[in-house]
């Protein structure tokens, strides 16, 4: 495997612990072993690593393929389908580039913008697809090191359609795939994983089909590191291309592209550009229910699905990559149908995490961003090192302002007019307020008939584990604690528990139970005379607005509140509630009730006016039971505090 | 109080969290929280922290002087004698400084030695007597330097007794404790915290009790820290010396010095010594006893356990100091009947800690040095950093070799002969080591009658908790499975448990269970077959004298086996059983075979045969049970075994 031993893995991969001939204290000194437990291997590995392992676990697996979106609010879809798309556990996705949508740029709507949402915010290992036809050596380089600053570990490196009739091949240029391969692996070394693409009908402009082979191989020769393929419409076409392709020294990974059919235009389309042909067979099915796109997309499901399982069936195939259209139905149903989206895949921590290289190690964060993970990225990013082991060994570095609010990829997915729906299009108090939380918590419309499927504070529905909690959430919301976070107390549940389960099975996880919320003052001084009576058992942060803060934490000491034990592992405690984080989150919180719902109305009307009076009066309070192992007493603690008032 | 306002706290307090006045993202910035989670503040304070913390709770405490050893052999015996007498709970202890007796080399009866032995290894808090007349500026500072360097933090400034009747005070040279206070206030700035001599009778050698009460606040507000006072022999000096001393402005603790009367002898010599006199009621009762020593200690605890009460009962006393001549019995006593012997004082972490500054933050060792901690204190002295909280985040040191298994402080406290009755005259066997090892956990004596108290790799008897698994370790040991480490696994019990708890009171603690053995090689071929079922359950490290190493822990990864959880706080996981540190604890265990046990034999005698052929052919094993929830699996792993063997 020539491409294999050319640039052998030089990750940081533990050294195998066979000290047949180490002599004890001097292994101590040589050892390369990682600073923090592997958790999930996938972290640490490179794609073509993870690649490999599956293969070698006989596990099939599928990745996906996306076009950047022309519009900004595209973009924000586009973003939350990776979410969804990402829980399926695809192995990866990609990015093509066109050349027309400066794909290089800082706009919200760039191929390198969206890679680097993807790998960033929403945690997916993701390739870059780049083209070199029509671009100096200057400005390749350029994207590469802006690739690789962001965090992206993979290219797919392509040629290109020439722009214009009259394209000539330049000398020294960029004319094929094979010139960026090798500028990757002259500038960057081994640092990127490439891909390469295969055509199994022959590349169009190829003097043949033997010729393209060839050119395969110089690509793969030149360092590429797999190969992915042009759609096709029967398993044979793939098949035989593979046993071709092996028959002249190509061993990498070849992943067959999958071409789902979604619709009659898109596919005409398609073929346009690719100069295939349709066989046929499709035409016959196709044509006569050209008008009805759900008949054509179930028929194209089946097709894909019967033409994935003889690939897969082939004993060849190890993963299927879509051509999704930035479509989510046709390939989520095909990958359901053959088996392998893999709904709620294993947790490897209690949050998602980022697929930067830098965060790597990073095991611990504050519970406060649980439900706006993305802003935590953000704000955490120009980060050098990431906490791991224990929050209190970080120095501690400074949370970025969160100035605006309209990053796409944290931008609310509902329109101001649907925001208007859910909490109200006038308020008349407090309490109207409270009956927008309570709402929120039970699921039920509120009295206009609109259930309250977000918050400022909570992008998406209430999450599986909250849902424990859902009644006593309900009972203190209608009362004014308006609950923003919370988690039960876990006594050593399995981690493979369905619900509150995370990392490598055979472990056992732990909680300690959480509430964070807003509230009145009124109701401050009643639960803070409470409190006294939990002094040494309840944990409390209590802030308002201006930053004024009512504490009884130990010095400046985080808190473990979520932690797991494992087989052969150090112990992992990956959420903690941090006193000094609080106060930037604190910023955050209280922000959120301007920017996301007191701008929803006019300046100076009396809706906007409530929400303002709360954000400069109520404070954020948030309470740890320390005492895992007996039943939670927030709620008594709560519940103290109501009859006291009363 | 000037003294204390001179040189204000510049030690690591962590800042308080009144975030009244700080920004949020920027107090971040600005924190300078401890990097570990205080667990017990006794680490992170200094003396006179720890002074003013105990009087202000209201605790009252004691502290015990020794003088250096005259011999290699007294010095193991005052070492075991500090181990002893540390349990009761001393806020601190001090070492004398002999002039005469070479006491800033490095010889193991120095002062300088001692002091560093009883910080470094037994964990005290320690200060160190230092005399200036008849020296140097050079010779001091070298001292200071040297105390300073091994982690000594309390200097007791002294002028010591002039050399010669024609002693005369040099200018410019150190003819007072108070030139020396200066002295290390200009070198040392505020590094040392420094005692100086207080005389309740005044010196003397001063003009009058008034001239020396001045000389006394000179030391004071040249930057002593505290006063010791001389000893005494009514309750009504001291407190007359007090409030002399306070009437005139001296405001720092004074502690007094409390000298139990143990014998006639030692008594005459120590008036002789300090030209105190003995009041004449005292004479009374000790002239017709004076030949009977246990008469004259009994009447000393009396006398200074109603003199102690009345001290304390003043309500001016919170600390006594005692001056024991290196004796324990009588201090104890009186100790324990005042009330102030802590016994079993609870335990901030499941190990006893260094006193070194360097390890004020480790709080993470490999359990392989559980019953050998000087050991490991030894090997990692040359650390510049300690683990905490996670051990794979240190960057993993090597160890230091263990050459000198004579070093004072490491020796056995037993001498040959003994070692012999209790290991055997003669061994005829692999047996005789079985037999050896069965008497030492069953605590019967062996077949010549001896009870084996202390074995190569521990020189105690077993742990109370230990004892908790002394049933199945007896019927493994009888079988071959020599053990030398075990633990049982626990499932969050409270922190204040007596037997297993450690750390502050509110928390739980848990364990995994772990047991380490040599055994033959045909054990191993059993036991690995039989672990096989045990895979996902049981982490295992085999190796041989040779360094040949089989496990199943995943690559080099540590295996955390005890933790606590505590309120307000990260997770802390003191105890772990590190794959790379195993294999220099190895070399360790497989060399006290040898060194400790088979060279009290001759040379090519049977018995010295037989412990070298264990040597060279046994294997050392550890075994943890993952899965700490449920029943140790690890005795039906021994079981297993032996049942496959037969």
């Amino acid at each position: 495997m020539v491409n294999e031993t050319q640039h052998s893995c030089s990750a940081s991969s533990s050294s195998k612990s066979d000290a047949g001939s180490s002599s004890g204290s001097e292994s101590s000194k040589d050892s390369s072993r990682c600073s923090t437990p592997v958790l999930d291997a996938d972290r640490h590995e490179r794609l073509r690593e993870k690649m490999r392992r599956r293969q070698e676990a006989g596990d099939k697996w599928f990745s996906l393929e996306f076009f950047p979106p022309r519009t900004a609010n595209a973009a924000v879809n586009l973003i939350s389908r990776f979410d969804r798309m990402g829980a399926g556990g695809p192995l990866f996705i990609d990015v093509t580039w066109h050349p027309a949508g400066d794909p290089g740029s800082d706009k919200e709507t760039s191929s390198m913008i969206i890679a680097n949402t993807a790998v960033n915010y929403c945690g997916l290992e993701t390739i870059l697809h780049m083209t070199c036809c029509n671009q100096t050596r200057d400005d390749i380089t350029g994207h590469l090191q802006k690739a690789k600053r962001l965090g992206l570990k993979n290219i797919m490196a392509l040629r290109g359609d020439p722009a214009g009739e009259e394209w000539e091949e330049e000398v020294d240029g960029f004319n094929h795939a094979v010139d960026l391969v090798k500028h990757i692996r002259n500038e960057f070394d081994d640092y990127f994983d490439i891909c390469v693409a295969g055509y199994p009908k022959g590349h169009p402009e190829a003097e043949s089909y033997e010729a393209d082979l060839k050119h395969l191989k110089e690509k793969v020769f030149a360092g590429a590191d797999f190969i992915i393929t042009q759609l096709f419409f029967r398993s044979e076409t793939f098949l035989k291309f593979m046993k071709d392709c092996q028959a002249i020294g190509i061993t990498c990974p070849i992943i067959p592209g999958i071409f789902p059919i979604q619709g009659y235009h898109s596919l005409r389309q398609l073929v346009k550009l690719s100069k295939l042909e349709v066989p046929q067979e499709i035409k016959d099915v196709i044509e006569p229910i050209k008008d009805n796109d759900a008949a054509i997309r179930n028929y194209g499901v089946e097709l894909a699905v019967s033409m994935c399982r003889e690939l897969l069936d082939s004993g060849m195939v190890h993963g299927l990559h879509f051509y999704t259209l930035n479509r989510e139905v046709a390939t989520t149903e095909v990958l359901k149908r053959l088996g392998i989206w893999k709904e709620d895949p294993r947790r490897p921590l209690p949050w998602a995490v980022s697929a930067h290289p830098k965060r790597r190690v990073e095991d611990v964060r504050p519970i406060f961003w649980a439900s706006r993970p993305k802003s935590y990225i953000y704000r955490t990013q120009e980060w050098d090192d990431f906490p791991n082991g224990r929050w209190g060994n970080s120095s501690s570095p400074a949370f970025g302002e969160l100035k605006d609010y309209y990053l796409f990829y944290l931008k609310s997915k509902s329109p101001r007019e649907e925001l208007l729906k859910m909490w109200g299009e006038e308020l008349t108090g407090e309490e109207s307020v409270f009956e927008v939380f309570t709402c929120y918590i039970t699921g039920e419309p509120n009295k206009n008939g609109h259930k309250v499927t977000c918050m400022p504070w909570n992008d998406d529905p209430l999450a599986t584990e909250t849902n424990l909690l859902k009644e006593q959430l309900e009972k203190v919301n209608r009362r004014g604690i308006l609950t923003i976070n919370s988690q039960p107390n876990i006594n050593g549940k399995p981690s493979t528990d369905p619900i509150v389960g995370w990392g490598p099975s055979g472990g056992y996880v732990f909680q300690k139970a959480y509430l964070e919320f807003f509230t009145s003052s009124e109701i401050v001084t009643a639960l803070l005379k409470v409190l006294k009576k939990y002094e040494l058992r309840v944990n409390y942060h209590i802030v308002n607005v201006k930053g004024q803060n009512i504490t009884n934490a130990p010095d400046l000491q985080p808190n473990a509140v979520t932690w797991g034990i494992f087989p052969g592992r150090e112990i992992i405690q990956p959420t903690v509630v941090d006193p000094v984080s609080f106060l930037s989150w604190k910023d955050e919180a209280f922000a959120l009730w301007i920017e996301q719902w007191a701008k929803l109305y006019e300046e100076e009307s009396p809706s906007r006016m409530i929400i303002q009076y709360i954000h400069d009066n109520y404070y954020l309070v948030n309470l740890v039971d320390n005492d895992f192992p007996l039943e939670n007493c927030l709620w008594q603690v709560v519940d103290d505090t109501f009859e006291l008032l009363n």
